[in-house]
């Protein structure tokens, strides 16, 4: 065990015990004088980052991770009116909520509380460095923050501006904290650390965050890919479902709650496929289709077993027939991620059955699988999207930090009354 | 990877999908007849039942093991009875709950849904057997089961016992299953499998737990140890004090939510001290005092500082006087299980203190800590208490064994407007 990481640990306990003990108020001082450090700070975080640009380029790359690591002054306005929107959220821990007294004169209630200590293991965008320290400082939770090593000189910039803005409000620095530096086996020590640290979230590639489920010692909440697939029952509304198609698929396809994979009903396959075939072919969507499939559209290619499992995040859709709702249903239950499924349909029965059968954060009738989103779905702000079924399903918000206690209130109540 | 485990699991994940698709009254008839099965085969049950005590009496094990491995006609009674209880309390999946529709049309609903396939593991009681798979089918969970090997041949015949009924309904034998063998080779390969089983958890001792919690990439939800303390604050009303101390610790010193450490404000140690020593003298409690008040305690031996970690689960109390509310916190903070703490006071402000700041998945004010529990609670059957904060923290009822998904009903509704 690092002694540093050790140490890292025990401060940022002891500051989550001081965040769960001051008024809400306070909480969103913090996040104000947050905003206004990212502000007044533009030049030493983007030297900073100019820093992780440059040595990102010259190891060759991709443009796509340069572009995730990039700040500019326009993403860092943006960082800031983010912040400025989380405090200005409603206090995700309340007050407590009495049950009516019991016949014995007992109270029983509970409060939301903070969780404690919460760690953010994330990869290459600086920005998650502040979205996820201001969501846990708002729900009176410490950060322990691990970004990736692409961007620690952004992210040891970030954070020592967020310590600029506790200390101009009076709070410990280590309410947000970094791990000394990205060495894997600092990671390694802090996910052995349970009884410091409440939660983990791992946000990133396939790979970090099954490397995080599989050393964790503490609770991992995890958001692995998004294999989302749209139904087309036979009674769906063509036009509808094409659509719905075209805006789960090509809206913003790098994303988990875009579509991969199209599932047509035979009984329709004839009359949708090709206008299906013609609304993705206007978009340049590339075709892997199944083999009863294939024939009605044009230019695509054959799909081999593992375009089933695919999250392509790209100008690709999977295609393949189904005969009836029930191999819909076998089809998503053997290749879907727990993520979003749509079904396209006129018939209340067959979308009840999907919505009650389908294992997934959100199951979508007649709507777009994009809709899957913290703020599409009124949660205000998003710390990931979970496909781990317990805590939290789906979009994190706010109350995803925070935990559930039990308050008694008595006269002196006992289990047992006391002899004599 | 043992490929009976595989076996095992890919059988309970696909029972699941069919224990989530059906309605509620089959799962209340499957557990009519676990009830109905349970007393009609008390003969083979208890036959196996004295196999796994000859052995435990052999081996030399504890009166206390070897009573908590004893089934009798009148525990297989009480257990049938508390089937049957399951069976009656309502459904914890309910009807979708949906909010209002939005401008655009849009309707948002969220639905409750099983987990899907927990796995339970455990030590001697073959209760639990019965317990975990009657709370996981009221649930709609299809449950893995991992009892302790002195109890092998009782599960057994429970298990077979359950399947019968399970027959008996037409469901599938795989909703209620066990593992192959005790050996723990196979449960390390059960806690890999995290795409087929949704949660793990673990009910013994720590020990157990923590095994599981290193080993599982499943969720586990875990209870460790109950340090709970009783802390008497200067305002307190003395009689009240003392009875919730008699309760907390003597009306059965052997459970989790047990009192374990009294805290003393020094204001009042002179007066209350005393009290305290008499009421614990009388039923035969051995204290552990602090150096300033062991003076107070006659026959009182001085605490080492493994005292106030200890989980007694005896007639042993450790005693210390703290000075004032500050230092009550932070005595609890250092030494406590996030499982039960109490404050007796008179004064309200202190008391919100005391519930705010106290990470516990319960805090009672002038209350005993037997109250946290499951029946106390009002959640009507109790499968755990969770001293995890994520998911569950505190006594774990039906609704625990549950998961929201998001229901999102549209007309056709998109993201983005499709141009054009």
């Amino acid at each position: 065990m690092n002694p540093q990481v050790l140490a890292v640990a025990r401060a940022a306990r002891a500051a989550s015990r001081q965040l769960a003990a001051i008024e809400p108020l306070r909480r969103d001082q913090a996040l104000q004088a947050m905003a206004a450090a990212i502000e007044g700070a533009h030049q030493p975080i983007l030297e900073a980052n100019a820093l992780d640009i440059a040595a990102a380029v010259s190891a060759g790359r991709s443009a796509a991770l340069v572009d995730r690591l990039r700040l500019d002054a326009n993403r860092l306005r943006s960082l800031a009116a983010s912040v400025r929107e989380i405090a200005e959220l409603p206090d995700p821990l309340g007050a407590a909520e009495w049950q009516p007294a019991r016949a014995d004169g007992l109270q029983i209630g509970r409060i939301r509380a903070p969780l404690g200590v919460i760690a953010m293991i994330y990869e290459a965008r600086p920005n998650v460095t502040i979205d996820a320290a201001a969501l846990c400082l708002k729900s009176g939770n410490a950060a322990i923050l691990r970004g990736g090593s692409e961007a620690v000189h952004s992210n040891r910039a970030l954070i020592a501006v967020v310590g600029q803005a506790l200390a101009a409000v009076g709070l410990p620095a280590a309410a947000v904290s970094a791990l000394p530096s990205t060495d894997r086996s600092e990671l390694l020590d802090l996910l052995k650390l349970d009884s410091d640290v409440d939660l983990v979230i791992p946000r990133g590639g396939e790979g970090l965050i099954r490397f995080v489920a599989e050393h964790s010692r503490i609770p991992v909440i995890r958001h692995y890919k998004g294999v989302c697939h749209l139904y087309v029952a036979a009674s769906a509304e063509h036009d509808t479902a094409v659509r719905l198609l075209i805006d789960g698929k090509t809206s913003r396809p790098g994303v988990c709650n875009a579509l991969e994979t199209l599932l047509v009903d035979a009984a329709v396959a004839a009359d949708f496929l090709p206008l299906a075939a013609a609304a993705m072919r206007a978009r340049g969507v590339e075709l892997r289709a199944c083999a009863q499939s294939i024939g009605w559209l044009p230019g695509a290619l054959p799909a081999t077993p593992e375009d089933w499992d695919a999250e392509y995040l790209d100008l690709v859709l999977a295609v393949r027939i189904v005969d009836g709702l029930d191999a819909a249903l076998a089809h998503i239950a053997a290749h879907g991620s727990l993520h979003t499924e749509v079904i396209a349909t006129r018939e209340e029965a067959q979308a009840t059955r999907f919505m009650r059968e389908v294992d997934a954060s959100a199951v979508m009738w007649n709507a777009s699988s994009r809709f899957n989103d913290g703020g599409a779905l009124g949660l205000g702000a998003e710390i990931g999207i979970s496909t781990t079924k317990i805590h939290a399903y789906g979009p994190m918000g706010l109350e995803s930090l925070t935990t559930r206690k039990w308050l008694v209130r008595g006269q002196g109540n006992l289990r047992h009354p006391i002899p004599g």
